[in-house]
């Protein structure tokens, strides 16, 4: 088993100073009103890109040695990742490709353009992006920046764990649950191991959509179960089919637990967010509050931080959500 | 003429602590590559109650008389201000009346009621809601706390100002130029005196929708100017017909000049800020940022602080936005 040093994620922590900002830690009190605790929300998707995937994407890259800089790299993602890999990417000069789902959000699609990369556009359900990205690192020796199943990638996501811990200390503030949506899971790997060591009592919980709750299931089975193929959700950002190899092992040991939200309130929560909390959140992004709002889990005079990770939404998609609800 | 002092602020801003939040000052690098220069977004959209009226509001009221208290308080506003002095009033229990225009946003209205003021609606077309107020006020022998013409509110509003201010000086930065909204005036009063003193070098510029550039023509002809009856915006937040008595002497010694933006510039400017910083604002608390994004003033390498004031924006108004761009 790999495993997740503290001390690589205070390493990530320096190492990617200059790429990234420090989000905000916020409270709302009509939700700490509506649910009788006292929320904070760590708001990545103010983060550069939109979302904390610059974290694991920029402490992996300055990572290369120059002369992988110099052949470039590839990376596949529905559009986060990708973002965050053609971002810091540009800031190197390092050429880039990008293998994205053609059903991907055109927002992430765009950005990810913008930064410069080269895009492969593929049918997520006829074709392996693994494969493509393989593929293209084979034959033009470019090195892969795995989305998650790498502990550099983990461990810059791991910054954000540090930054809650440091906030909260500074105002002497014992969290007692973490709500974190997972994916393929890095990004809670990362974040709750740096909280479990900071506040040993907390209680950490992987939020998934509920038709790609593998790893809710993964933990209750001590191994790893896969999603259905026929899975959906509106979560483009959470549709990884199992959890990652290297990510679960480290989630079988920080977190307490899996929760699962439906569609339909991951949209209500894109709009009590907007409404209450004046921020655009994707609907990835907001599962962790989704379950936080429709009471998945008991929070009464808890301490919760929340995980808002990303808000790169289609604005017509946030148009229609808000129109029909 | 009425004089703000900076220590007027300061105290101003022990007073307010316990009812406001410290509200983030963010960078976007997008919108710095956009605009050549380095740009500093205060989010008052997420302060309590959604702007940053709760500062006068508790200013003012928390310095009221136990007597003044008992007999409640009457207010007529657009709406932020309703929102923050009845959500004030409710933390006190004070027995609130606010005055209201028919056609205020429903948000607006429905988070008044939510803090449990009684809502007096009127006409804006054939009544003034100072004489409702003050009719009120006289008749069960309450007080008014006006929205802007009151040193107590434009000193509370003031405490955004040193807020940016001391976050400015931590990182060692001198801001340039300040853009902030002005409907009555009493924001960038309070603001603008501050960020003055702390920054002797800082050119402040009031931002008003081109109907209602009232304090633009006042600073120009160096007396009040009132905005033409038939005037329209959909900056509902900024509809004052003219600057105030109280506010406008202020604003002579402390703004550089006004600029003055298009419904259509809002608009514009709401959809760049929820897709490139994920924030939902409202339609008044974005023309500091439609200033700044649409060149009516040269930014070019400079560091510029813009007022981000409130996000109370109905989401049919914010989804048909979206929608039609």
């Amino acid at each position: 088993m790999d495993v997740l040093s503290v001390l690589e994620i205070d390493k990530a922590f320096d190492r990617i100073k200059p790429f990234v900002i420090k989000t905000p830690l916020v409270c709302n009190e009509t939700i700490n009103n509506i649910t009788n605790a006292r929320v904070f929300f760590k708001l990545e998707n103010l983060q550069r890109t939109g979302s904390f995937k610059l974290r694991g994407a920029a402490n992996k890259i300055s990572q290369l040695t120059n002369d992988e800089k110099c052949r470039g790299i590839v990376a596949y993602s529905s559009g986060n990742h990708a973002q965050a890999v053609a971002y810091v990417a540009s800031l190197y000069n390092i050429s880039s490709t990008i293998v994205m789902p053609k059903n991907a959000p055109s927002i992430k699609i765009e950005n990810t353009k913008k930064y410069g990369a080269e895009i492969i556009i593929y049918d997520s359900m006829h074709e392996s992006r693994e494969k493509i990205a393989s593929e293209i690192a084979r034959k033009e020796t470019k090195t892969i920046i795995k989305p998650y199943d790498d502990l550099d990638v983990i461990a810059g996501q791991g910054t954000v764990g540090k930054e809650i811990a440091e906030e909260l200390k500074l105002k002497n503030i014992q969290p007692d649950i973490y709500l974190c949506c997972c994916g393929g899971g890095g990004l809670i790997a990362g974040s709750s191991t740096y909280l479990k060591y900071a506040f040993p009592n907390i209680k950490n919980f992987a939020v998934e959509p509920e038709e790609f709750n593998d790893t809710q299931l993964s933990l209750k089975n001590n191994s790893i179960v896969k999603n259905k193929e026929s899975a959906k959700s509106i979560c483009d950002a959470l549709l990884a089919p199992q959890p990652g190899n290297v990510t679960f092992p480290i989630n079988q040991t920080t977190l307490d637990g899996g929760l699962a939200v439906s569609d339909k309130e991951v949209k209500n929560t894109i709009i009590e967010l907007a409404e209450d909390m004046k921020i655009v959140v994707e609907p990835g992004g907001s599962v962790a509050a989704t379950a936080l709002l429709t009471n998945k889990i008991s929070v009464k005079n808890k301490n919760v931080v929340v995980m808002i990770s990303g808000g790169n939404i289609d604005y017509k998609l946030f148009s229609s959500i808000v129109r029909n609800c």
